[in-house]
């Protein structure tokens, strides 16, 4: 059932515990799921209570930590033997008197952690104020610091097996773009288009189905293609209007994102001019990327590309990419924004996004790209272009089968 | 666009304000995603990046802060008017040396809120142990306090258009749940029956498209029915098996969730026995539930029921629901369990979900209800019982259209 050898989890815990050891951590206190699914493998909704793995430098596996509902999924899903498994009893999921913190902080008494130096991720939504403030009182003889996007770090580059997955998730992503921009025709309703797209998105094909994206379908129409993070309503699409679909395949766990603006019918000559200067924006940034060039050189490509025809992007140009849960795909490690220095490296995965919004239109061509030791190399095949929707090009739909 | 008039959302605001004075409560930052949507309207995928409603005692709007690009969204989805709406430049996301709480800390500062008395949602996933750090390093004069689940507790009864939307979302989840179990049949994968479940959630009826649910379809199969939190893989389904079907309706964000249990082909003797004990006892819960009467009362109801057969279930029976964003659909405030003393009331609403898990099984039979004048009612109309997938019995699958 683990989509890893143990051995891969074991290097990637020798290599947390190497950058630990490098701060001065003696324990790690980890509650991003993304970062507890790639050191365990553990794989199941209940982030949505508290939960997290103990990684102590002095031992082989990490301590998983959450409710006793959910103990079971750490048993089929994780490496982990049973001794490192622990549930807290259900009178601690929202109650008044009782935090999971309070059992937490009993176990890591119980492991001799009192006095050590303890890191937690400090601005990850699944580890909350309240529960800093009761790990904080439980345990005043504790040092904690700050251990955030530490395992975020160290996922950037990925393995081979990781790269697989991306590729898988790149079918199931140029799959449910192809269905769901066949949808977008006048008549049809927004939610006939998403429905489409997350129908495809996780029942893939023959060779093999999806996972559940970390962001849902993004669909912004007409006026509100200015607005990136619209989700769709009931309303039906018009003639003449635009539509950003941005979307992404997930294998695993591990997420390609693919955006692409289409039009209902002739597109402005307004709309085409911006899906020129889109793409030849992203072909020049492709073009250039290479390792050992810098995220800030790598936006500069495309800063300089769109300001020839006048235009300024504010927002970043793309971000870090690969294994996430909801609400986000994105890993919080490097934009493609002009102060950052992170260095790229071979096997690096980027969502480039170029959106370009507007106070009344916007339009967005993205692509998801590993960089490869040369350059780099787009994960999916779908065409780099504004999309155009006429009434006659429309393929048959897609079923359900 | 507003699915409420703005004297409702008036009105809800104006009893937050109650509770905050008889708090002592100057200002409240409301991070809650489904508390901001409840007050102002707010309604976009933009909670993975910090965000909040200002809820100021002295101020008849409240002030929505959040990232540039997503204060568009502000502006088409909430009442206020534009200069209640105030967004932090891109260079705040994903930052090493900026954090969104700077911002907010400078924008409470401007309104003469540094030495007053804030309240904040201390364990909400969107209020980061960062995000307090920083807001408390700031704003070294304020006075911090918890205003968690306040606004959730003004929540919980709602208002007759509130119940509208649940209505609207118990037939998605009625339509989701028969085309859902019609794919679970031997030889089919697990992602077909999760794809078909989303198909028809977010497609709905020519009545109505629905929204993304807060939690994916969940369908814990074989021996993982005993582990309620797995998500689908791509493993196909065997005759014999049974699976446990657990969605949600989503209307406006409005949730009716909806658990059933179906076995492929005839079931084991020991199903039947579950299936007749879950029903049993859920019925005997639907059948005594009256206002005035504690969330413990009602536990003890289902507790009795299930003893009689010498079962016994550690976990919590259900919770209060309706509006919420991703990663829950409860409400997590009242929960019907032994200790909760909460006193039900007309139009509150819970997911009663009795689950029983085993070592090596389990079953769920859920129901979503509205508390009555008299006693409670089911959102849902669905056969309350084992369902049995015998090859002849399947009807043709759903197809899109």
């Amino acid at each position: 059932m683990l989509p890893f050898d143990v051995s891969e989890y074991q290097a990637r815990l020798s290599r947390v515990k190497k950058e630990m050891t490098g701060k001065g951590i003696d324990v790690l206190l980890v509650t991003d799921p993304a970062n507890m699914n790639y050191l365990s493998g553990f794989d199941a909704w209940s982030f949505y209570v508290h939960q997290m793995l103990v990684v102590d430098l002095q031992e082989e596996q990490p301590l998983w930590i959450g409710r006793f509902m959910d103990a079971g999924a750490a048993r089929v899903t994780t490496w982990m033997q049973d001794e490192f498994i622990s549930g807290y009893p259900d009178t601690y999921v929202h109650s008044d008197v009782l935090h999971p913190m309070m059992y937490v902080a009993d176990m890591l008494k119980l492991k001799g952690f009192a006095r050590k130096r303890i890191a937690v991720e400090m601005d990850h939504y699944y580890f909350t104020a309240k529960a800093f403030m009761e790990l904080q009182r439980e345990l005043p003889d504790a040092a904690f610091t700050d251990g955030g996007l530490l395992v975020n770090r160290v996922r950037m580059v990925k393995s081979d097996q990781e790269i697989e997955y991306m590729k898988k998730a790149a079918r199931l992503a140029e799959n449910a773009m192809k269905n769901g921009v066949n949808t977008i025709r006048a008549g049809n309703r927004e939610c006939d288009a998403a429905a489409m797209i997350y129908y495809h998105i996780i029942a893939g094909t023959s060779e093999g189905g999806g996972d559940y994206p970390s962001i849902v379908p993004l669909l912004p129409t007409g006026k509100n293609t200015s607005i990136p993070h619209l989700t769709w309503t009931d309303r039906t699409f018009q003639e003449g209007e635009s539509v950003i679909v941005e979307l992404a395949g997930c294998c695993r766990r591990y997420h390609v994102p693919l955006a692409r603006t289409v039009t209902i019918g002739t597109p402005s000559t307004r709309m085409v001019t911006l899906g020129k200067v889109a793409v030849e924006g992203i072909n020049t940034v492709l073009d250039g990327l290479r390792p050992g060039m810098t995220c800030g050189e790598a936006e500069a490509l495309w800063r300089n590309s769109i300001s020839r025809h006048g235009f300024v992007k504010e927002s970043r140009l793309g971000y870090s990419v690969g294994l996430n849960y909801p609400p986000d795909w994105g890993e919080h490690t490097a934009s493609i924004r002009s102060t950052d220095r992170t260095v790229l490296k071979p096997n690096m995965t980027f969502h480039i996004i170029p959106g370009l919004w507007f106070d009344e239109d916007g339009i967005e061509i993205s692509e998801t790209i590993r960089i490869t030791e040369t350059g780099c190399e787009p994960f999916t095949n779908y065409p780099r272009e504004l999309l155009v929707n006429m009434p006659s090009t429309i393929a048959e739909q897609g079923e359900i089968s």
